[in-house]
């Protein structure tokens, strides 16, 4: 609380009127909290790209073969996807996780691998994965964090990508939120009407199979995938390191969600990079409680909105700790 | 038409579902556009901060004494304001024009000399500059323009310094849009309630006396300030060389309305950075049909808004030149 205090004292003797940097002043008192500092520091970004395979994908949720999860696996080593150009643009590391990709990659040096299976199960009429995979998931999720912060890193972007994970991160936020499958559903990579039209009436009926599952852990058992499992032992095991959390956008946030159902105060360590064009992002947002960055109208994942924002959220810190106050700069304040 | 039919080509065989990246696609389509090629680039952005003082500052209108703006100025010139932190961020160049402040500057290599007086008359009973003033207003916006031009800047943001100016704005804009004063008027740098009423009865006394008033140049005259002139000069003159042009806030999307009234087509040239947190900022974009890239909370200007948008400007271009194609990369399309 103190902290808090001396901080806000630091951002309003700054020479512009107070409160007048709106979300900066927000998001360099929450880094300062987070790192128990006035002069909080920001060292060694990453992006985690989860990628891994789903079941429900052959069913037809997607506008895109399942065969496109390893193609951008590969576009992301070989630096073609709009994350790698983003990443680059904002000076952030890029670490691509195979979690459960169906396709066995040659080993890569920019490749972690941290395999559960060849994609999950559909979740129609099973579960996506058993315990062990889930536990699975969580260790790997945690070892490649520690590792990260083991390095110097301080500040982890959570992307992902995944054919069909829309559709997994649906379920998930119908289960742990409570609420109807329509307000959580949305048309992903660009389905069409007709396509929309059958994704929403397989997840309803998937829904029917798992209606009384809502547990994260059973949650995630039930839907998947293996990248989002990761992430949500990855983004806990960020909080734990005391470390600031990235989200992305609609399958980021799904993973959040299931990390905040387990441990609330995750959320304190966690922007909101940005608000995702996909239909039940806003909804779930509003769950939380939390605020977006930035508002593009984007909606293609791989951790877009976390690159995006990052220069944002450098700025908030170069403000709180560069700035010339009041009295330095010999500037009158109010009258 | 041919060339955004190809940009929109270009950019709709990048690695990523059609639409993806939201506004990212639309701002590199419209630099494609500016620049007539298919690979627009950026050079040697600068962020001009023009600074004056309004002789409606002494009549109460502003939570600080005029005396704020010669000693901003000087901040500026030290490097301790938020737009010079958020400047160096974002690597853009800072030029500070002494449009007419209440003070006598010493020469200084960082100062642009373009003053025109010790700050306008008070509008409240009188014009705020005659046509001489303004006419050396309009010649000095243009010739800073030039100047940078000739350099190799093809990218502009527009800033302003002035105790007092979002009175001057918000008559411009009542004027111009033919708007009630409660409809433009905001808290400046954060007016109390008393201090608002006061303000805002002010307002609306002078435009009794300038009921009459509704061509741009006599807007001008009538309001002011010098900054906001050599704003509206200095913007026509970057869409007369092709330039992009970044608008800040309340202050700096008043100068543009001005503009717009003399050539619309400005406004194909035009990114607007952000919705500031003064009312009357989202009446005004609203009035041009304009939607902003960033939502912050944030009433500073400065050019604070430009600086932050300029790496999410930056990263559209890179998205449009540097991403990969489907093909280039062997990623499946659409089934």
């Amino acid at each position: 609380l103190m902290l808090t205090a001396t901080l806000q004292h630091k951002i309003d003797s700054k020479t512009k009127p107070i409160g007048s940097l709106g979300l900066l002043e927000k998001i360099a008192i929450q880094i300062g909290q987070i790192q128990h500092t006035e002069a909080p520091t920001l060292s060694q970004p990453h992006i985690i790209i989860f990628a891994a395979d789903h079941g429900i994908a052959l069913q037809g949720v997607s506008a895109y073969p399942q065969s496109v999860t390893y193609q951008m696996v590969y576009n992301f080593l070989q630096g073609g996807a709009a994350i790698n150009v983003l990443a680059k643009q904002s000076d952030i590391n890029l670490v691509v996780v195979d979690a459960g990709v169906n396709y066995l990659f040659d080993p890569h040096p920019q490749l972690l691998d941290a395999k559960i299976g060849m994609g999950t199960q559909s979740f129609l009429q099973a579960n996506a994965m058993d315990e062990v995979a889930l536990n699975n998931c969580f260790k790997a999720g945690q070892a490649i964090v520690t590792t990260l912060h083991q390095k110097g890193c301080n500040v982890l972007g959570f992307g992902e990508m995944g054919i069909g994970n829309t559709s997994a991160a649906t379920m998930l936020m119908s289960a742990l939120c409570q609420l109807p499958i329509a307000d959580c559903v949305g048309r992903g990579t660009g389905l069409t009407d007709v396509q929309f039209t059958h994704k929403l009436s397989l997840l309803n009926k998937a829904k029917q199979h798992h209606v009384k599952v809502t547990e994260p852990r059973q949650a995630l058992m039930a839907f998947g995938g293996f990248e989002i499992a990761q992430m949500v032992s990855a983004m806990l095991q960020a909080k734990a390191h005391n470390m600031l959390i990235l989200v992305d956008g609609f399958i980021s946030s799904a993973a959040i969600l299931v990390a905040y159902t387990l441990q609330p105060s995750i959320l304190n360590n966690a922007i909101f990079c940005h608000l995702s064009d996909e239909h039940g992002h806003l909804n779930l947002l509003n769950h939380l409680g939390v605020q977006p960055l930035l508002a593009l109208g984007m909606r293609l994942g791989e951790g877009t909105g976390c690159a995006l924002a990052y220069p944002i959220i450098k700025s908030a810190l170069a403000i709180l700790n560069d700035m010339a106050s009041f009295e330095s700069a010999g500037v009158s304040n109010k009258v």
